[in-house]
This record gives structure tokens, sequence and C-alpha cells, in this order.
């Protein structure tokens, strides 16, 4: 507990009280500048927040400040916890301030990815539905000192926009790994936020015990609950709460593209088939789809198809779900946080009785259960940066060692969906050539998704489907209907190669010429392009 | 339907009256060299049989016969699914007479990985979990020409131990993907085994709908039921039965070796100490282990241990269960076969009610379903052929491109484990060099695993706790405690020029160079070692 005058000298104004029903936790009402004395380098802290929306604004802030103003940079250091990102001006504040030491399990954002491939952050990259249970099982703990044992973490910061008279706490827009933050943190900072509506309701927080004392999560449909509206905390431990008034600082999503629009036409072309053929339902299955101009044209394609009554069952919704609710198709959406544009969370706010009933917000590790996933047949469609002839992808990792983008939960989906897709521009502009950069590689220089996960592969240049192929039936198959033409001599050309030697080795289940696996890789960073003169 | 005429000619013996409460089929009654004209070139057969038990062996064999007496090889081949491996007399000589033309989702057997090497067999390895709903949903059988187009099998065939009078079939030591295989087939060939005794009551056949209307998986135990003991079919697409009296046709488990031992003490110890850390029951939690000389020295440490009232849930069940449960030690054991060595099967036929009640085998979807895993907490046991610095795992291509040991389910286990073990020896033999093999390489030349699936890694030499790291903090505690002494200088070295040519171009999250990550398993082929002279 802090000390009682931290607490002593603000008032609770009338928009706070209105959303506070627990009493002793107004007695804790403190300004974030007077909590900034009791955080102690090294201390291990988690906070609210998901894909920038539903983190706290204002203590993170006020600790920035101190840091800049004391000139404490690289003195004041933390172990920081996340369900995924939070906001630009918060996590990159605190990477450019050298506040962070070890960062799991995501980052977004410049600055940050600059410190950890500069070896300033500890990070690594953890599949995100199994991120909470491994905090709450004490597996980022193992080695921490001092504070209380008994708890993986010394502090949870997390945003509210309501707070029950029971003490349990109603997020915003996000879940993510609030829970168990709060039940892994020995002290609790409450940031409520009176400036967003309250989002009571919008969310299905269940209790997700540890083995062996785990039961089934019994979801069967997009929109079943099986929780309660707000999360449960130990009142105790409550040691300040905080006002605050600043929206999600959240951006534009990235707006289509002529290639964004015909890559979609060739997979929803494919969706179609696959029910004409009967694999799907005419109401296909839960989607997942992700963040970009892809995803945003994949939906938008959604909304002028002829399919109805489609659900989502996904990590994050972005704006383009919003004008597929409009359209009256798309009958449920559920994931574990909703990261609109300013514009687009405007017009949600506005019309909140319009969406309130359509959509539930989840923990991340229901929203990305494997166990759900894979009952429900979701169709997946993530990003990579790159992918191999023989469908290995590679989510993060660009030239195999410089981390670009977190995995987030492409493989909770990937690995567990019905219809597992990736889709992904064939080329990409390099400093000096528009194509130099293909995505189609002969070997993936990181592996975060594996042949055995993936089933279709789809670039603006075509879809590439491989259920039931062998790999030396995917290579041909990849190469010819998805690489960039500017690449697809050069790739056949590596995959005969290969196939040649490798069967006069009698070794040629995946055909492979080591020594030059990665020479497009190589010739990259020599040359600006991937482009070779020759294999040897 | 065949010709009323193959089924005349054969009259059932007492034995078999004794174990086929179904009237309609012993009318069916064939010999199996009577049902081979039935075949045609093309066909998809899927059998019973998982990890070389419970696999239909006459009329495979009498298929064989055929293609060998009339020289028929290469021209009489077929589409072959079966949940696991089978029997060696049966797939190999199939394989050696080019009687597959593909084969999913597993294979075990020098023949057939022969063929698959040399292009002969399209085959690709599928997650186990997987490979039976994707049979169900058509995804093997896009291209299928003739034949009931409604089916994706024109054949099963499988092996009974018993067959009840609502005509459902009561398996023997495997149920694996039979259900899904008897459900996919236009033509159903039940081969009963009077030689083993019945197994009824060993197996507990839970129902699996496609999504969207599949439920949750009620399993909170390893003892918990949710089905029935026998596999429901439809009587009228049964064509013929057949009696048969081959035992399955196992080989001895590896005999434990020092090495196995030290490694299995390094591993025991680290349980222990998870127990006292408070992160682990004092019974564990449900164990997984695969089959091999390392396995068969943990559980065989297990037995010696101080832990009580285990569980195991586990893919395959192998010799050193059955001494573990004679300790009393093991409370109960389930997985979806249970493969033993002659002498060891001869012991669980003779002492059948001991082991009765503390056994249960399930449909591989379910022993191996992410959904159980996980809740369940399981601790999971595989080998990889290498794995890297950074945690990345190879589990089948030797050098990137030779089909060596299948997937099987250890991505099933490593991914939803609350805690993911891979053990390998630190280095093998090559022809001529005893350590010419590290085990622990810079980059894995094939990656079935991900740096985000692993926990711990342990070898003879020691155990690497990765939980909680970075990929830079992971590679040199893996180099220090697992490499083989032989090759920990040189892969330090690589660690050490690749942080810092990395840093000093700003992409060091994952430290390689690519353009020696392979050149260990390049010097293996051009010398037969992977000891180096130097990096560059």
């Amino acid at each position: 507990m802090l000390p009682s005058r931290v607490c002593r000298s603000v008032q609770p104004s009338a928009a706070l009280r209105s959303r506070v029903a627990r009493q002793s936790y107004l007695n804790k009402l403190a300004r974030p500048q007077d909590l900034v004395s009791h955080f102690k380098n090294g201390d291990y802290i988690g906070w609210s927040g998901f894909t920038g929306v539903g983190y706290p604004k204002e203590t993170p802030a006020a600790l920035a400040e101190h840091v800049e103003k004391n000139n404490l940079q690289g003195d004041l250091r933390f172990s920081l916890f996340v369900g995924a990102s939070t906001g630009p001006e918060i996590e990159e504040r605190w990477a450019r301030n050298k506040m962070i030491s070890r960062r799991f399990p995501h980052q977004v954002g410049k600055s940050i990815a600059k410190a950890i491939n500069h070896g300033e952050i500890e990070f690594a990259d953890t599949h995100l539905s199994m991120f909470a249970q491994n905090l709450t099982y004490g597996f980022y703990s193992l080695d921490k000192k001092g504070g209380d044992k008994t708890k993986p973490l010394d502090w949870a910061i997390v945003e509210a926009t309501e707070i029950l008279s029971d003490g349990s706490i109603v997020p915003g827009a996000s879940v993510g790994a609030t829970p168990e933050i709060l039940a892994s943190a020995d002290k609790i900072i409450i940031e409520v936020n009176t400036a967003l509506p309250s989002f009571k309701g919008l969310h299905d927080i269940n209790p997700i015990a540890a083995p062996p004392y785990r039961l089934p999560f019994l979801i069967t449909h997009c929109a079943d609950r099986i929780g309660t509206p707000s999360i449960q905390i130990d009142p105790e431990r409550v040691v300040a709460i905080v006002e605050s008034n600043k929206p999600d600082n959240t951006g534009q999503n990235a707006p289509e593209t002529e290639d964004s629009k015909k890559l979609a036409g060739h997979l929803i072309q494919f969706l179609e088939d696959e029910v004409a053929a009967g694999r799907m339902p005419k109401n296909l299955h839960p989607i997942q789809s992700g963040i970009g101009n892809v995803a945003n044209s994949i939906i938008t394609g959604l909304a002028q198809s002829k399919f109805e009554h489609l659900n989502v069952w996904t990590e994050v919704l972005q704006d383009a779900f919003i004008p597929l609710l409009d359209t009256g198709k798309l009958d449920f959406a559920t994931a574990t946080s909703i990261r609109l544009s300013p514009e687009m969370f405007k017009t949600f706010y506005e019309n909140w009785d319009r969406y309130f009933d359509k959509l539930l917000l989840r923990p991340q590790q229901t929203a990305n259960s494997p166990e759900i996933i894979r009952r429900l047949g979701v169709i997946a469609l993530n990003t990579p940066l790159e992918i191999d002839i023989f469908s290995h992808a590679n989510s993060t990792n660009a030239l195999g060692s410089r981390m670009l983008n977190g995995l987030g939960g492409s493989a909770d989906f990937l690995r567990n969906a019905k219809l597992s897709v990736m889709h992904t521009p064939s080329a990409r502009p390099s400093k000096t050539d528009p194509t130099g950069i293909s995505c189609i590689v002969p070997f993936a220089s990181h592996i975060d998704q594996t042949e055995h996960d993936l089933d279709v592969i789809v670039t603006e240049q075509g879809l590439a489907d491989l259920r039931g192929l062998s790999p030396r039936q995917r290579a041909p198959l990849i190469i010819s209907k998805c690489a960039h033409p500017d690449y697809k001599d050069q790739l056949m050309d590596y995959y005969e190669r290969a196939l040649h030697e490798c069967l006069a080795k009698g070794s040629a289940h995946m055909p492979h010429m080591l020594r030059n696996a990665f020479k497009m890789h190589i010739n990259f960073e020599e040359h600006g392009t991937m482009k070779l003169d020759k294999w040897d």
C-alpha cells in the first residue's frame, strides 16, 4: 500500500464519481506524478492494452516525464509486459528513454524495434494465446529479485472505463492479457478513462484457471458468452486510481491499393468455389483477419460479395468491419480488441446502440485459443514478410535477424484454422529497385509458420491451393501462381537445380541447394535487390 | 457392393463367429485374394493403424502378392492414407512394389522413405491431430476422379478385434484415424483379428463433428470418457469381412544408454525443481513421451523417482509404461495407440485385467488435440534431428531435404504443452567421425518447431531453460549447456561473430550470418563432419 498522503490531495471529478461505484477506490485517487517515486529500477510492470487501444495513458507518461526531467535514461529500467502493443506516444517514449529492459510478448514501433535490434531491449515473440498463461505460471519471472515473490509482477497499470461496486473493472477497447496481468501483480493502479464511454457489457471475461483445474471453453458460436462483463480483482491490492481523459491514440488504416483489391478478388473467388464444392457452408466459417491494406480489401470485398450471415472470430477488429456490419452481411464479430481509426471510433461511439449487440471483446487467451479456433473451423488470413517455395513463412525477422513485426496471434490462428491463408504482395520495393524484394524466396530466412500450417498462399498474381500436395508439388505451383514475374524464372531455376541435385543424392523430399538457400537475401544486402545474375 | 459370389466360398471359423455379433457381416466373409480384382489403379485407400499396430494384415498382403505374381509394379498404384505408420511387412512391401503413389500423413521405414526421397511417392507430413479432419473435409481428394465423389476414399481396410451387434467395430491396439477413414470411405473391408484378444472397453471413441457443428471435448482428466467403446459405421458400406490371425509386427524398443540415462537425470532434476518452486503440482502434469532410448530412460527414471500419482496423456504408449504401471506410481495412461515389443505385448495380454482399468485409447484427433493438451497442461517430451542456437527444431528432414522421420504429433504437443521439452544427444556419429554431426547448429536446415514453441532443451551435456529469454540470451545458454564439447567453441564463435556483425547493422534481434548459416551442413556433405576449419 502506498502512503496515504499520496491519495489525499486529489478530489474526484463528477465524471470520475459517475464511473467508480467502489467508494474505497475513490479514497485512493492520486495524481500520476505523485506515484512516480514508488517505482524502482528493475520493477516488473504489466499494462493493459492491445493493438494500441485500452492502455494506461497517465502513469506511464508521468514516469517518462520523471526520467526526462531528471536525466534518468538508462537508470530507471523496467521489465514490461503487455498483451500486445500500446500507444506509440507512451511505449515509443519509454523506448527512447531507455526505460524498457525486457519486453514481452509483442512490439510495434520504430524506437522499440530499434532498441531491440541494437541489443538494448531483451525481447521475444510469444504466441499471444500463450503469453497470459505463461505469465501466470511465473515463466517470465524465474529470476525475479525482491518484491512479493508470490506474484510475477510488481505492478499492474490498467485502464478502465468503469469500476463496479464489487471493485471489478470494465476495460475499454481491449481485453488482451489484462485479467492475468491484474491477477499477477503485487500492486494495482487503475486509470479510469472518463473521455471514453463506459464499455460495460461489451466484454465477456471468462475465468481461466491454471492446469490441473482448467475447464473447457464452452463456446460453440462467436456470440456465446461464458463469463462476466468485468474483470474481478483483489481490491486490497489496488494502491491508487488515476483519472484519465485521453483517447486511444490510433492512426489511420492502410488504404486499399489496386494490388490489394486484385489479391482480395482471388481469395473471394476461391471461397465461392469452396462453397460450391460443398467444403464450406454458404455463410462460410468465422473469419479471422488482420490489419493492413490487404485485410481492408478482403473485408471490403466480402461486403460486396454474395455471402451473408457472416461471423467473425478474430484477434482485432479494424475499420472495415464497421461498414461490413452496416451492410447487414455480418451477424456477429468477436475479438480481443477493437482498434479503429480516430474517425471510425467517433462513428462507433456515436452509434453505440447499433453495434453494441453485435460485438464482444474477450481475453486474448480466449480470442486466440487453439481450442475454439479449431472447434469453430475459422478461416485465418494473415500477412508474412516472406514465404518460401515449400510454404514456410517468416512473419517477423527481416533477413533472418532484424525484428520488424511481431508474431502476434498469426500462428495461433494459422495452426488451428480449418483454412489457413497467407496473403502477401508478390514483391516489395527496395531503395533502388521497385521489385527488389521478392516475397517468395527459396528458403525463408526466419520461420514462424511451417509447411504444416498453411493451406493457401495468395498474392496479387494469383492463388496457390496447397492442400494435399507434397513439397515437390507445392514449389512449382507457388512459383507459377504467386511469384512476381520478375522472379518466376529465377525461382523455378532454383527449384529445378535443387530437384536435379537432390534426386541424384536420393534426398529430394524437399529439394534444396543449401549453399544457395539464402543467396537472394545475401544479394539484397550487398546489391539492394534479390535479382541474381546466376545461381552458381 | 461386391458380387455375392466373392463371399460364398468361405465359411466362418468358430473363433470368427465368437467375434462377430452382426450376422449380415458374416454373410460377406471373403478370402483376401478374392478381393484383389476389385481394386483399381489410382484408388484412394485408407487403412487403420498407428505406430505399427492395429493395421490390416491380410488384404494389403494379398494385393502385394497380386502385384508380385503379375509383375504389376508401377501399374497398380494407390493413394494411401493411414493415421500414422503400419507394419513394415506390409507398407515396406507396398513401397518396394511401387504400389504407393501418394502417402499421407506419416511414414516410417527404409523403402518408403527411399521412394519419397527419390521422387516416387508424393508425401507430406501433417500434424497428426489435423490429418483426420482434413481427410473428412475432402482436402486430400480435391482432384479425385471417379468413384463416389461424395466420399474422399474409395476403400477403408481396417482391423477389428470384435464386431458388435449394431455393426460397430472394436479396434485393436490403436484407434488413430480409423473412425474418420471409415466415415470417408465408399467401400469398407473389415479384417477381424482372432489372434488378438478383443480390446472391447479399452477405447473411448468420441464423436467429432465437422465445424460448424463441433462441440467441446469435455475431458478434464486423463481417465475421462466421452464416447463409446466401438466405432459406429454404415453397415451397408461393408463389402467384405476377412479373418486374420497375424499379430502386430512390432520390433524391440531402443535400449537405454549411459547418455540417455544422463539426459533423463537432468530432466528429472529439473522437474523436481519445478515442483519445489511451486510451478507444478507434486504429481506433475500429464506426461507425453515418444518412442526411443531417451524416452525409455525418462520413463524408467520416473519409475525410480519420488513422483507419485502420475498421469500420462500421450500419442503412443511404449514398453516402459508397463513397468511404470507395475510400480503403482502411474495412475492412468491414455493415448491413441499402445505399441509394445512382442514380449511386452505377451505380458500385457497375459495380465489384461491388471492393466485394463488404467488404460484408454482414443482417436488421434482427441489424443493429439490442442484443446485438451493445453487444458491439461501436458509436459511434452520429444526428440528432434537437430535444433538451432535460437531454439528452432528440425524433426523431419536431414540436411533440409531428405525425409528421415515423420513429424508425427510432435508439434501438436510442443505447441500446446505447459512445458515443451526437446531432448537430443548433443552429437551423433558420421561415417568417419564419432561426433561428426552436431545436433546443435546455427540454423536448423528444416524447421518444424519454432522458437515460439520450446521451453527446455536437454542433451546428455545439460539442460537449457529458455523460458522468458530473448534469442540473444538463449543462444549462449543453449551452446554452453547443451552442445557437445567438440562444437562449443565453434558454435559460440558463430554466435559472437553474428552478434558483432548484426549489432553494427542494427539487426541483432536474432543474430545470424546468413552466408554461414548452413556452413556446418555443407561441410558435412563434403567432408563427413560438421567440424569446420574456420567460419570465413
